[in-house]
């Protein structure tokens, strides 16, 4: 007679395929439909099996192809016609992705629901600027932040400056369109703080831009973008100067 | 006449084999040696081809097979024979693993190094748990630090309290024996502030506790754990009241 389906909120990513985990891919091969964002890998939706409804949910910044709300009653009746449902995001779902909104609305409606974790971006961002966010004698703690809220408004100065303060080094997220904001309050604690941008995350064209944060006030970048600034980028500098032969 | 080979650092992820990435498995497949930790999945070392060096550098808590310089210096000179060298971590190599010190030593001798990230220990523990760090209306922003320092002192209970106060959530790594006192900090706060540990984490007999800062003063956990406090504790909260079937 058949009772709902099941619905797993699985992480993808950064867009890197090589950064899928075995887990996301095994629940992509044998899904009977898979609702998908923008930066989810195309080369792991074309792992669906043949049959598979795959569904764009978008989320292209500022624009949305559903509202979370369509996103949360879309997995709701898939799962409820008895399919077995892959909501795939990009990063980690529980990092920004709002797939804890999802399990809720499930779970409220009786539907099974489980959390594959993926590589965060601002984790994937670290590694391919070789600026370790928790680094013996360079970064002991650090700090996540948006630079846009969920509704929309940009994070308060204030709220940015007590991270700044409190960690080594801080890493931030959605920061492509913000960074002359996000480089101007970082500058008022110390202009020659260093800052590293990796924008394109995990896409074609992928660049890194190496700055301060007293410079970076003049940067915009193209999104997804992560700023990470602090003693993260300290050990870069020191990287890049080791592997261009130079005495630092 | 062959020149240096190369040295991969991997992030395995937090000890789940399904949570391994595609590319960790790709390199750990063709490596010829592979030199890893003890939290390393033990599904992963048998892909390994037939022949392929398997080394173990250690790392359980306060004993180390190997000091870091000792492994720095087996990494190059297993470059140094021409073999493609993969260096296991287990969660993320460049969050607390020391991944950039391996590649700075590496690229000291003139070998090439690579980093492959992971799902990061904490990123894990908040799916574990469904304890979301990064979550709308329940934490915007989130902190990360380690309970012990590299040299094996605690982190300063002012840099704990600037960073609980500062972001929405903390997670707290290598937390296992320090519960008491990070509990403690936390509790100065507020000892009503939600707070769960996933103990064991990836682990035979992983275990979600669920507390505040002010009864944690009285709790040990086992290693490996991430304690978790703040809103991503609290949404947890609600989690556990709606799949119990409760209206909070």
């Amino acid at each position: 007679m058949g009772g709902p389906g099941v619905v797993h909120i699985v992480g993808a990513g950064p867009g890197d395929p090589g950064l899928v985990t075995l887990r996301a891919l095994e629940l992509v091969r044998r899904a009977d439909a898979i609702v998908y964002d923008r930066l989810a890998p195309r080369s792991l939706l074309a792992e669906a099996r043949p049959g598979a409804r795959l569904i764009y949910a978008g989320k292209a910044p500022g624009r949305h192809a559903l509202t979370q709300e369509e996103i949360n009653g879309l997995l709701a009746s898939l799962a409820l016609e008895g399919l077995e449902v892959v909501r795939l995001h990009g990063g980690d779902p529980l990092t920004y992705g709002r797939g804890e909104e999802e399990c809720l609305h499930l779970a409220s409606r009786g539907i099974p629901c489980d959390v594959t974790p993926g590589v965060p971006s601002f984790t994937a961002a670290a590694a391919a600027a070789m600026a370790p966010l928790a680094a013996r004698g360079y970064s002991s703690s650090f700090a996540v932040t948006t630079a846009i809220r969920a509704g929309g408004a940009p994070v308060e100065e204030a709220r940015l400056e007590a991270l700044a303060r409190a960690a080594d080094s801080l890493a931030v997220l959605m920061g492509a369109r913000s960074l002359p904001r996000i480089a101007g309050v970082l500058s008022r604690l110390d202009p020659g703080t260093p800052l590293v941008v990796v924008e394109r995350l995990g896409l074609e064209g992928e660049r890194i831009i190496d700055s301060t944060a007293g410079e970076a006030r003049g940067i915009e970048a193209e999104p997804p973008a992560v700023i990470i600034a602090g003693g993260a980028a300290s050990f870069r500098r020191r990287w890049l100067c080791l592997t261009a032969g130079l005495y630092c």
